[in-house]
């Protein structure tokens, strides 16, 4: 992060000597301490320095194929600098859950984005296949693989569930696996172009196994879907093994890196110990034998999606450090015609595009680590045998966490890309990878509308047990308080107030909706599709009403803790503006369930623009304090040193297609166009 | 557009058959009749039967520099084959404003849409060329480059204004030209990193020519911005001229065809004549000479704004196309869990994600056609040296239609994705440079908020100008109606009135609050930047305002021209819902400025829900009617035939990363990664 300051652009150094707060002690805080901060540095200044692991040509550049094969290249070099690090770091290394989980984290997060902006196919091997072997194999099962799929001793692996024609509903899933008794062996299936496995990362070209799920029939008897252990391609020649089709399926919106892949399987034979037989086993004679209820599965789905929810307020803080430093290094427009062009962050409009984003990731972070430690707290509970009572919470949180916070983060995303104009636009800037990252999650791990309705369904729940008095769990309290809004001094109270009680009449509405539905004789399934605007709307609402009130008690915890003043001060601004900007952006619905008074919308407006005005001189350091790497944002935009044209210009230098002065076209073809000749 | 029915996916083919509307019948309206139609048909047919055009890989696998190479060979090849087929209808051919237009759309538009989907660089040879050409040119230069330039005999042109550092405010721009008396020669200079011309389509390596935006100094005094002509490559080498440094700016999100590029001019001399001297000239003996005051320039930017209205409602439509079209064909959880999986689009929360953009595009097509005419009456009246008066509210109009329609279909078009699930993701679905090319919309010829901010500076003025009882132009007019709200039956006629209301108040508090703001001494820009939030609000709520009653107008005027029942029905059912949809999704404005009941709220939502019940089973029908070719819509999701998965899969399948079973990567690293040995 370090640069002589006299190579950083004027504007921005002078930002820097001019914040009232100092960006390394908010770095700190933001890491968790100077110890993490620290140890992240000292990780990627030890990455980075490996020339390696450069790119010589920036990826947008490089053909589908040729960016495969870079990203194979690079990614083991770094698979392996890696493995060196942690096993100097924690020579007593043993595979657990915890242990798969910080070492993903080195994977990915902001060390992986920097090499890999678009991700890498090697992350699903311990991610997906390492942990689900974990957590589905039985000891036996553990020992056999355990140890050579760490050290990818031969294996490189992926998890194989969502097909052509099937995702979310994971009943319609039509690949098979029957038992054949005598053989003693599964016998997989794909039996139709919809039934091909089709998603998966790393599937393509990459992955030698891959855990499959399947319909398990054992002498034409369905039991349900497994797991199942299969070798996709051979250990020595990677061929595809007999039976198995498979390849990449191309191209997409972002995460170019993953290689996706397809799989086909016809009469594929695996033994029967390839089943992951922790929660359900078939014996030798094709007895099925089903185990304890998974309750820890529903454990991981909370899991990935407050990864997820992480991952995409990272994502969102990129573009909004990006936009930020370029918005004080861009000159548009004087705001008196007197005077000369003014740094764009000086418009107001500018700032509104901008500073609301900031302190929307703040926000987010805080709800994400909330819903960690709720979530650390029910896994402790139910590894002892109780806790089951705080899932159905968990999970519609974590729904609708996951899925407000994944949609608003890639809108805001997309906001800042646009608040750099043109520029924004260009590869170079990295607002589209960042993008493409951030909402390819409004589908995946959970679709976006599916989430909502299941979080929908829990409000609802909560609601007419509200009726009957019973007692709510914490989060949904505010759905017994029937009080009207009652303004006080304290607009951002009122905000996060006025936004539970829009919460509790959408719930409302929606229960209503579905009860008029009901009297129509429909069925319950019916009613309830019926009602799908009401019951996401419901689920939105109570999200925002979350998130704002997760934030205001959040502050308090935290300057009855250890903030200096002036992150204190800062934070304080940032909550504030986020509850504030909630309220203002989900006007339509705040509008409809409470009486706000025009002077009342004036006053948080005025409020709203105050903070603006406060934040702004410390937009910079802000920013600086997410401590961002510069490869990690991966933008001519938002360098550390503002150097945004020489950038710009050298990055289209470097394009290969301007390494030769005429291109072969002009001879074969722009030259007898030009002569009346093709 | 026909198949074999035999081939058509089966819940696709029954939904035509199912649908109450003739899509033909539909078709024949939004082409503007059955000529129109057959006439594109029968030029798709002409074009798209030639295999050359055909591309043999899907350009998303190709890397940059292939991607120009492939649209340079196929873009030269149909021009060549346009420019047959243009010369076979119009053989007495001469080129004019008019002209020049209708060529422009044969090159753009769907055809063009079709062959290149994210565009190609000879575009702005006569889009912007040779329109400056012709529009700033003298006669004498028309007579010395038109024939030529029309003919592309030893040229290809390219417009270039836009600097690195510069775009919006024109007078910033640093590019100069100084006037050399002696040799009666101009010296064009670009004299810093930020002063490179940027951004203009073809400049990078296709282009020989280019009209050059520079600031003209005569004996060191400053003229404004004047276009100069500049030949930048040798007719016959294509090499780079001296002291011209020119290159492509890199990959973008979209518009990857364009070849964009950047332009170094270090004393680059030209002749006296190649300065465009229609609106002003400078005499041999560096005498300047300002003409007269272009308005018709002004004219040219409406021209621009409408024209992208167009394209962005067009991008809207095919992606609304696609999503429908899939979501008849993708099946995906049961409704009653006794009964087998829905058509996706049955979910009403698939409906209201899809259906209300269908409305939305056709309500924008309406509206640009209305502003097309008003342009072209006003532009008939300047020609004859009248209005002038109708200047500003044809800007202000196509100022806030371009922004808030550019903004609504690029979010339509992102939310239509995200409906298709997964498979949206995938470049082969084509939403991505739907997305790509219509977002970039946002910014080019008028940013977003700089354009709602000329709109909001004429509302404030006929605000006032109300108040004086002045009388207003008739797409403000409602300005004047201080009226409440009164509920009435008739919800889209409540809804319309209900935003003009918006409006109204809106702009009444960006009057109230740079009032406020001057009342502090501010100056009046001070006063109006620090507005920007109101101001903005006021330009967006007018565009609503505008769109929603310009709707209602025309569907009683095409009512009483010759529309069959069947489309006026279905039409009439657009309309209704996007009205409806537009006042339920301002209801934060809405709501701020009416007294709206939560019973009459209700009513409304329940009559919009109703709406989409009623247009669900004629969805497939009226996409059909749109007429896109498959070709046109570029997706493996949104084809006529709805054979969706086979399409996936053969999209991939022609990959070429799977055109060999094992790559390189695997003996090179992957092979020695799992041996420990790297």
């Amino acid at each position: 992060m370090s640069s002589s300051s006299s190579s950083v652009n004027v504007d921005l150094a002078r930002e820097r000597r001019g914040a009232s707060i100092d960006s390394e002690d908010f770095a700190r805080w933001w890491a968790g301490g100077s110890v993490n901060l620290e140890e992240r540095r000292s990780l990627e200044r030890y990455v980075f320095e490996d020339a390696d692991l450069e790119e010589a040509v920036h990826p947008s550049c490089l053909s589908y194929k040729e960016r495969y094969e870079q990203t194979i290249v690079r990614s083991t070099k770094f698979l392996a600098k890696l493995r060196q690090w942690h096993s100097s770091k924690q020579p007593q290394f043993s595979v657990s859950v915890d242990s798969l989980r910080e070492f993903r984290v080195l994977l990915s997060g902001q060390l992986g984005t920097a090499l890999f902006q678009q991700s890498f196919p090697l992350r699903l091997h311990f991610s997906m296949f390492l942990t689900t072997l974990l957590g589905q194999g039985t000891d036996e099962q553990l020992h056999k693989w355990l140890s050579r799929a760490w050290h990818m001793d031969g294996i490189i692996g992926t998890y194989a569930q969502t097909e052509l024609g099937h995702g979310t509903y994971i009943r319609g899933l039509e690949t098979r696996a029957d038992y054949d008794a005598e053989s003693e062996e599964f016998v997989l299936n794909t039996p139709s172009l919809s039934a091909y496995k089709w998603w998966p990362g790393g599937l393509g070209n990459t992955a030698n196994m891959t855990i499959v799920l399947a319909q398990l029939y054992v002498k034409g008897r369905h039991h349900g879907l497994q797991p199942f252990l299969v070798r996709i391609r051979d250990e020595e020649t990677h061929q595809p093994l007999p039976g198995i089709d498979v390849g990449d399926i191309g191209p997409k919106l972002g995460g170019n890196g993953v290689n996706n892949g397809f799989l086909g399987l016809r009469n594929v034979r695996i033994p029967r110990d390839q089943m992951l037989m922790k929660n359900a086993q078939v014996l030798p004679d094709g007895t099925f034998v089903q185990g304890r209820p998974p309750l820890l599965l529903y454990g991981t789905m909370v899991y990935v999606r407050v990864i997820t929810l992480r991952d995409v307020l990272h994502g969102l803080l990129q573009a909004a450090t990006i936009a930020t430093r370029y918005s004080v290094v861009r000159r548009q427009s004087p705001i008196d015609e007197s005077q000369p062009e003014v740094q764009i962050l000086d418009h107001i409009t500018q700032q509104v595009k901008i500073l609301p984003q900031i302190a929307r990731g703040v926000c987010y972070r805080l709800a994400a680590d909330w819903l960690w430690n709720f979530y650390a707290r029910v896994l402790e509970q139910l590894e002892a045998g109780a806790g089951q009572h705080s899932l159905p919470e968990l999970h519609a949180l974590s729904c609708c966490l996951k899925a407000v916070g994944t949609d608003e983060a890639s809108e805001g995303i997309d906001l800042l890309r646009k608040s750099c104009g043109g520029h924004g636009f260009l590869s170079s800037a990295n607002f589209d990878s960042i993008y493409g990252m951030a909402t390819a999650a409004y589908t995946y791990e959970g679709e976006y509308t599916v989430l909502l309705l299941q979080t929908a369904r829990f409000l609802v729940r909560q609601y007419t047990d509200s009726l009957k008095r019973k007692v709510l769990p914490v989060s949904v309290t505010y759905l017994r308080n029937t009080a009207r809004l009652s303004w006080g001094k304290n607009l951002a109270e009122n905000s996060a107030r006025a936004l539970e009680i829009s919460a509790l009449e959408q719930t409302r509405l929606a229960w209503q909706s579905q009860s008029m539905h009901r009297q129509r004789k429909l069925s319950e399934q019916q009613a309830n599709s019926l009602s799908g605007r009401q019951l996401t709307a419901a689920a939105i609402a109570h999200a925002h009403a979350f998130l704002t009130r997760n934030a205001l008690q959040d502050l308090e915890r935290l300057r009855r803790g250890s903030l200096s003043p002036q992150v204190s001060a800062v934070l304080g601004q940032l909550v504030e503006l986020f509850v504030l900007d909630t309220f203002l952006r989900q006007a339509g619905s705040v509008l409809r369930w409470n009486s706000v008074t025009g002077a009342q919308l004036r006053l948080v407006e005025r409020r709203f623009e105050q903070l603006l005005a406060e934040l702004r001189p410390n937009a910079v350091a802000l920013v600086d304090g997410f401590d961002f790497h510069d490869r990690t944002l991966g933008s001519t935009l938002g360098s550390y040193d503002g150097r945004v044209y020489e950038r710009l210009m050298a990055e289209a230098r470097r394009n290969p297609l301007n390494q030769e002065p005429v291109n072969a076209t002009f001879r074969s073809h722009l030259q007898p166009m030009m002569r009346g000749k093709l």
